[in-house]
């Protein structure tokens, strides 16, 4: 497999991810907020922080860190409908929201979160594939705006670890037989195999799930969408950094 | 009554509106839209444009115009619940997405659209009060430029009058006793009366809507209510135009 | 416009009422009741008196007055399914059960009703038009007897002054260019403009609803509709104070 | 067992209905309809006649009846929450709602009634016990009137016999070891054994359902309770034939 | 009528049972469970034993024994949708479900269950007619098992007599003027009266449901129905002790 | 690590499945079924064949198979409300009944089936830990019967090659450091990592799943449990493969 020979619709080379751009605070009445640009994805998150937990936690001294995914009926290429005009929730969504709440608590340390709770709302305004991957890494941005506000506010004390350390997370794929990063739509719709793989900052999994669409893979395919995954977060988690640090 | 002599919280004048900013094709997936802002509140509007109509309209040669309208959970300084997580719609979204419609549906010639039906999609992304009235003026922008879009994909004739106008809205107030235009967040809550009014762009009422929340209101401050309404809406429609034809 | 030269389909003058008939205490059950005919629409109102109040009101020794509007499915020309089968409620019914609460709360001092609610059923049993402001009408007698009841039943103190004043309800409208009062169903549906007005007994507005169902509407068209609603409230208060004094 | 001893809270005999009275065509809108009263329970029940039968059933050249049962919120001596708001139908209303039917479809030509469909809407405007016989017997009449209606305006021929018989209910019950004809609320929470019988016009059973809601019953007691049950459907067909020749 | 001229399809005499088997303890995760099976009817019935009763219970020193009914999506010939999936209960699993709970807890003295609860699922596994009755015929063992947990577990003294005595169901029906006993699917379609029939192992009724499909029945056929069913619910009370005693 | 000295609560091998028992055709009314059990794990597994497919699919001569996944409410330890009574599916049953039907469709020519649908209904009747990979494992068998019969049915062509191969599933996880094979409920809650693997007959990965329940994994450690799953895999595979020979 030669990468540099493959000609991908934007250009990209295989192990390239497309332009990322996070804003933080883009909301003013969030504890904490991020809106994140993976290419023409756009997803607002939003991290709201409030004193107590769920009935089913209450006096264990640890918090509780959720989160839920939706999509605004018109991010898409056609409109769907509303998931409150059907009144249910469908399997997608619930899906995706319940990956991101496991991903966050990965990193999440609850006992020193005290009886506090932190829900992560990513709500995609535009979709070009990758939502859910956008929505881990720009929640993350929001979930550490959070906690810093909650130090702030002597919530949390200042030594308070709550954050045991970053997670992001991005989509491989293979298409035509080569392995490529990040896919946007339109390699999503054609790609044999599928992966979003959940990696923390210092390189360990948290989540991998692979799906083959059409031909099941062998160990070697594995092998080369989980390295390309790799490469993808550890440039994440340099602009994650980057942003929390401006 | 002295107008000049209230200081409000923005220093505003008591007939003067908020920065409205109005950003044109903010989504690319939609067919038309708008970023609306008045002040901090901020509504992505989007107009989808499809061929047919509902199954109650088929084979009568007239279009349909509809909307809907929603918050994000944490638009507010408080997080609410998702209306799909409660599984159904609350009353004031219900109330809102209806008036929209209507408000809309006043400058369109079904017939001039065939039958073709527009959704106008309303999302607050950041709530500080007139969220409903930023929703259909900047629903007008998204609706203009769908039509357009129509015309250019040669779906509607070129020389179609779908159009029969423009409308904008905003809300107006009584606090302290002294009529205000376009109330934020902050003087909502206080108002003793308040009424949000559609305009049409030659100035004439579409929807009147004024509501007692302390005191009943008299013939007088209904009078002063509408005049600043006025002064409002026209510096709306010039506002469109000016977005229209950029 | 010479309003005398006007023919009605019921042979109306064009400020004139409907034959309007309160039944109290229509219902054995409830603490207060009145059966409202404006015409052949007939709703029944009952009010719910109750000890405590809802949990966000706990603890600030003030009381809460609610509404709830439906319409049984035969109650119009052709059946509707029931909003209970459907499960859900339409956008209708949320808008006028909320207008009904506000209206009525308008009138409420909800300090003197102490840590008691009070809710307003109005079933139309019967609808030909101006349904929800016989709904309005008929829930101030309703409201009134279930206070009394109170009194008498020592809950509320008998010099409580929880009614603040009176309130009704009536709609208007202009059909073929020419405003009318107190519209039936055959009215409504040709009506260019309709508007729902809400009163105190001492004439001061609790609520104008003002609808361009056709052509916008201009100033002087808002004032005549208003003209005619006052003059219609005036007849209903008189009415509601026989009917109470009875 | 001498009934004549027992002392009924109304004084009646145990062998004796309450105070019938059906009101026909008490709504104007609906094909047919009946307010019946057993005493102090009031059901209102129409009749909608609609051409087309249900999708399952096309093409067959049979006709259906079916029947909707609900009470309104204040009907009772407490108020519940509306089964529209709850979003779901109760398993008494369910329960109720497919008796009624089953009822009704047992007096019905299904082949006679053509591919027409007729819905039969039992709202319980007020409920003293026996509300789903009252209902039953209502709903009857409601039924002849559509019929009849459906005759006068030629969608069925004359001597189309759709109905091939009458039906009538009445509950019977075990109070202190006394059997007793139509039970209102204070004898029906008494009852040791609670039976709704369901019978034709020439004295047939349709629906015998009897429930020990304390102590099991033998064979003796279940004997008596058809035997006053008969007694009192005897009468009720009397009444809806007076009504329907009225 | 001579019952042994009657050739029913699986070759029974009309008053003889299917073969019936009751396998206890079939769920190690439950209090008390049994699968039964009447000819291909198969219903799996678990019995949950939890301490507290639900809120509007509390306090009074009673328990409360309750069911749910239910059936897999293809327990049947052709494939049902879930209840699940379709977000709401149908009138039928409503009916069955009330049904089921009054049946057993005709038998339960509350007071010496405590303030204890048990739900009683019962699951058609593969249904052939008769799913109730099985359900209640099985519900019993399992409800048994779970009192003999409890007091193994010292929750309730060994000398609770919290069963006051058996229970049984089975279904009865007249098929071509014959009355027959425990209906399959294949009889229960064609039959024109239709039975179920609940009764405590000392032959006292607890439910008896008839229901005319076809022509009303009159007394006599009542009768012999009732008889039948008292021989079928004899055979039951039998294979319950036998099961219960193994 | 020497994985011999490990000893599991059931004495297994960390490599060593449960004890699997696949018995097919358990239902008589469905074209496929299998009762499945994985130790105490017992899953129902039926085929449903229909033809024609969703509307969505229609034209395009290709079939759909499709999976639902659920619980009994007592299959578990305590019991949870039927999702039915909610009124909604939850995240879980919505994330199985997905994997499922991606697993099965990966080993279907959608063109072979011709357009017709399979539906496998997955209910589980006893929960012990992996009931997601014995519902795959289980519903391989059942769709393997479905197609059978359809070709005996004539309504595939004999030759028709609608499987594509066999498909399997397991799960393992990482349990104090030690990676273990198809985990019962009792070290499911134990692992730190958790991973459900899905794979065909020939040894290619379908799904690849795995979380960190714990801490974050690594290469090493996710190469290991693939290893386990491959073992775990070909065992099943030849387990379905005797089950369809039988």
């Amino acid at each position: 497999m030669s990468e540099t020979t493959v000609t991908r619709a934007d250009g990209r080379a295989t192990d390239q991810l497309r332009e990322v751009k996070i804003t933080r605070g883009w909301s003013q009445n969030a504890e904490g907020s991020a809106l994140i640009e993976f290419g023409n994805t756009r997803v607002l998150c939003t991290a709201s922080f409030t004193e107590g937990v769920p009935r089913w936690l209450k006096g264990q001294g640890t918090g509780w860190v959720t989160a839920e995914y939706a999509m605004l009926p018109r991010a898409t290429g056609t409109r769907s409908s509303r998931e409150s005009v059907k009144g249910k929730i469908g399997g997608r969504t619930h899906e995706i929201s319940r990956l991101i709440g496991r991903s966050l608590r990965a990193i999440i340390d609850t006992k020193a979160l005290g009886e506090n709770t932190i829900v992560l709302d990513c709500d995609v305004l535009q979709a070009d594939g990758g939502t859910r991957t956008a929505a881990i890494t720009g929640a993350y941005v929001a979930l550490a705006e959070a906690i810093e506000w909650a130090k702030n506010e002597k919530i949390l004390p200042q030594n308070a670890k709550a954050l045991t350390g970053s997670v992001s997370a991005i989509s491989v794929g293979i298409i035509d037989g080569v392995p490529m990063l990040d896919l946007p739509y339109v390699e999503d719709v054609r790609a044999e195999t599928d992966m979003n793989v959940v990696v923390t900052g210092d390189g360990k999994f948290v989540e991998v799930q692979g799906t083959a669409e059409g031909a099941p893979f062998d160990r070697d395919e594995l092998n080369s969408l989980l390295d390309l995954a790799l490469v993808g977060t550890k440039e994440l988690t340099r602009i994650q950094n980057e942003t929390l640090e401006s």
